[in-house]
């Protein structure tokens, strides 16, 4: 019943294997073993062209290193008010890139769309004087309220920022699961609809700490090296780090993963629909979130759940009683079904 | 053959194993897992004392956190100018910590001695104007040109750096080689002797990637939790990681591994002696540096044989024919009799 | 009927007679001068206490500069989401002070109130994990919607500030405006009301550029001297920026004509009554805030008036047909009776 | 007898007019008034061909803007160990420009030669990883050490940078007193010699506060407008600033003032060498570096000389006796026969 996060579960045995393969052995450091290079290639072939990818530690350091590559004097990220980005990477994003700052947007289900970003590009625009200037939109895919861009929204986000001179920026630590959510291919996500730079999050889904940036664009590349340099993100046993993205791509073992975490969501959905609890908006893949009394949510956290309060959205929040919360549920590779059964059956043994 | 470099080396068995356990659980993610206690914990054991631990993903990371919680502006780092945070971190000290800078001096066999740090802080002094103001010294131990700074040398700097009320860092990527070579405790190597913040490596050690700011004052762990944080540095699987310095610290796995690598160094240059090569200068620990013909270098490496070329040091550069190098042996945790041996044969067969 | 900002007005003559006094001599640079250190001397006699003050070029490098003194990793400053700092300085808090963020908060007429700061805390406080950490508020005392606080609303913000240790700035762009205005002392207005950093603006009432980051404290001095030398900020000819503010001090120069420029204001405002058009708020101090029809705008700015558009505010905007715009009127030292009338009169000759 | 710098020395008569005469009126703000417009078409015409200006408001910040315009992630601006950027300026060029780094050079008279730049640039490329990356060289003329570049070694530097894809700058904080020592063009001692960012420098010779960042291609011209925004570097009064460099233009007051300074100069040197006094090296422009007893500059200051210790240079010092010193004596445009005169007099009056 432990659905805090995804990143509460552990690790893969598939991963765990490759990890332990490659620790066996001595090779090169700094990104310069065999491994390395073929993970790289392979990212190329899932991508479907020539792709420069970039191990980090976090996804923090993803996405601050991903933006950073388009930082310029002045230089602003539109965003959505509630992405990571903003609330929770502590400035991350702001100091990687040497002062980027972010303009923070509204928008339905932590989405953007296309009019808030034009009126965000025109108000910094229209600032008096030269003091800001955008440089690149940033979207959650899939995103902080559990919601997931459809290809065409991402082309449409892409289309603008292109107009405009701007990058586009896919925060994508949940990547895999709004993949198999869309079902469709990586590319098709990404540079297909516009995207120039991703945080590609391999870590909640079944690896132990496995993110990278992901650009396509060879100057974008040679400015990665130096960003991820003076930030302290190369790993020296790199190899280590890249087994795991060789084991998770490996008979897509990334995409059942993703998947199976999102049908446990499914169940998770099912369960609370049949008890009668409503979500506070309509979600897919692997997050949830219901609007649960207090008492419950405690009565359940006694029972050995663990799950976090999510403060209700500035943009269209759920009707609540004042002694209702809403709280989110995020089922991992590792749910299972007796987690989920045993969750949705404590919640129903309501008094 | 691999003595390129210790982090050429892959993870032992032992750490390995702590982490599979780990990993095949659920836990609390962001370092508030039992085992991120327990491992903080530990540290203040080991060092006797409360210390405050902050897990990174590199080595160049835990030096630039360490050396940015007594960053200010116009503040001046002292140190030796073949430092590793002066030649290989990509300004990785200056950019995280917020504009530090680095006043590189120099000193026999890498290391600071107080008369010429004195001098340095003397110099910032005498600036014309507020332009510049030594917040702190740092030393490397076991430093890049593999000698060990004796406890009295340590504690000498510490003085000579409280007198003038700067912090001492410690960047100890290979502490524990340093360690069992001193046979002395962490708290004398430390804290006794004036180091504030020590940059504690276990990845060359034989960990997969387990790198640590230790600091012993609680205002510096303040600091440190949000420099962490704007960095990118805090793992969201922190407990997988914290696993390997439990494995680490268990039974004296780490003493016993970092003993090793200075026992394969010994042979090393004993192996050397009876080869007639001679060393560029006298190392202890884990680091040896011959100074080899060009060819006979060459000729090693098409046996199979991995190091790297050095530069000959500024200060007392040995003497040197025209066609000689100076190279670098590293010989970690993994480093075999065999190994070592079958590269003095090597060596010896010399044509 | 120049009236689009109180910058584009030039200098008084006393202050320019001073400038030409001190330029015909020699004189020691770099703040070192007699006239350097008697402007200084009179800073702490004003201010009734010892008060640090460091010349800096802008007003902008006076905010950012004076906020820096409490820069810290992850640090927060609450402000309005209209201050200058945020629109209209293109990033210079954020980049002076090495990473500062602002968290822009709303109220009614520009203006802080203690219940909403003491949200803003609390929101940064109970954020996810160690990512932000408030360090300061700031107020502008004249604020950009021409409103004053009164001495108890910032004592209230300072005591606020103060229980929760957090440094209290004041953004002084047009501090004796305000002051004439609420007839006390600066004293009165700053320290003995809570604020710790001043940015004390003479530019747009009557100077050339003279603008400072004034300091009660000696530890927040010290950090200036270094914060304002790395941000390029200290003026070699010192003495002659000096001297416009000795000249602005003496004999009450600098009440005399603020209290003339609000005079102006208030002419203005009743010119605008007596024709019928309405201000979009109550302002105090010299600046106007007329809803004018845009065919009326446009008209007096053919007959020469010079006045900017104002974007309505997102707090309490005023009832305003599709028509109408709100434009921004800035009286300063410099107008002149003529110049009001001149244009209270083209403005009622509307066909 | 005040030679301690020149920017001890006040202002011209002819800049202090302008200044009056533009305070006296009404005028935008932020760079748009016509004065401004002018003196930016005024700098175009010197330097015969489409220039850029900024003003800013001092040296300091003129040369950290000025090489912030080519700042990447790595990025290294190769300069001489006793440039003005490395000894003086608080860090400011690596604060301002996001995180630039100095590689300091050895160079006789404080001149960097091809040799030494290629060696450093050769140097950064063989660095282990991607850690540093040259993106600029920057010379002074004229130099700290009062040398001048002559035309053909501006070239050769140009050359080499052009070929390694680097920028030149210039720090011409005494710009006008190398130019008419070299009796050239602005053109020829700059962008022909290919020279990409100058700091035009006119505070030292007559003005109160000019300083200006010239570049010549209109892509480092929108980074400048940002960069100079960020840093707090725009006046509001802009006009009255630029009325500073309209006048210094006119009529060729700026290389007449500049050929009196160096005049001055070379009286000094002629009355040195009369009292058998040797200069510390050879020197042109308006700086001279005698070597003098301690008693001697002691003597000198008591009878009211000014002027300060230099340090002796790292390459080629001179011979000099324990009880000797460097000064160094710089002439301004307010330098007078008299006052070298009575410093010379003053000096052979050697007991």
């Amino acid at each position: 019943m432990l659905f805090a996060s995804d990143n509460w579960a552990g690790a893969a045995p598939e991963i765990l294997d490759a990890v332990l393969r490659e620790a066996r052995q001595f090779g090169p450091a700094y990104g310069n073993a065999d491994l390395d290079r073929a993970v790289a290639a392979r990212f190329s072939e899932i991508f479907e062209r020539e792709t420069h990818v970039f191990l980090v530690a976090t996804g923090s350091a993803a996405n601050a290193l991903a933006l950073a590559a388009v930082s310029r004097p002045g230089g602003v990220v539109l965003c959505h008010r509630d992405a990571h980005i903003v609330e929770d990477e502590g400035g991350g994003v702001e100091f990687l890139s040497g002062g980027l700052r972010l303009a923070p947007l509204g928008g339905r289900l932590g989405k953007l769309d296309v009019a808030t970003v034009e009126a965000g590009i025109a108000r910094l625009a229209g600032n008096r004087g030269p003091s800001a200037r955008a440089v690149a939109v940033s979207v959650t895919q899939q995103n902080e309220a559990g919601a997931i861009y459809a290809l065409d929204e991402i082309a449409a986000l892409g289309a603008l920022a292109k107009e405009h001179g701007l990058a586009l920026h896919m925060d994508g630590a949940r990547f895999a699961n709004a993949l198999v959510q869309l079902a469709c291919t990586p590319a098709e996500m990404t540079w297909k609809a516009g995207v120039d730079m991703l945080s590609f999050g391999a870590t909640k889904n079944g690896c132990i700490a496995a993110d990278a940036v992901v650009v396509f664009d060879k100057g974008l590349a040679e400015e990665e090296l130096f960003l991820r340099k003076r930030a302290g993100h190369v790993f020296s046993k790199s190899r280590i780090v890249a087994a795991q993205f060789a084991a998770y791509f490996a008979d897509g073992l990334w995409l059942r993963m993703a998947a199976h975490a999102n049908a446990m969501a499914g169940r998770l959905r099912e369960g609370l629909r049949a008890a009668d609890v409503r979500e506070a908006w309509p979600t897919a893949g692997n997050q949830v979130f219901p609007i649960l009394k207090q008492a419950t949510a405690a009565r359940l956290r006694r029972a050995g759940a663990a799950f976090g309060d999510w403060p209700p959205p500035l943009d269209d929040p759920p009707d609540m009683e004042a002694d209702e919360i809403i709280v989110r549920l995020v089922a991992s590779f590792a749910a299972t079904e007796a987690h989920v059964d045993a969750f949705v059956k404590a919640l129903r043994s309501d008094p």
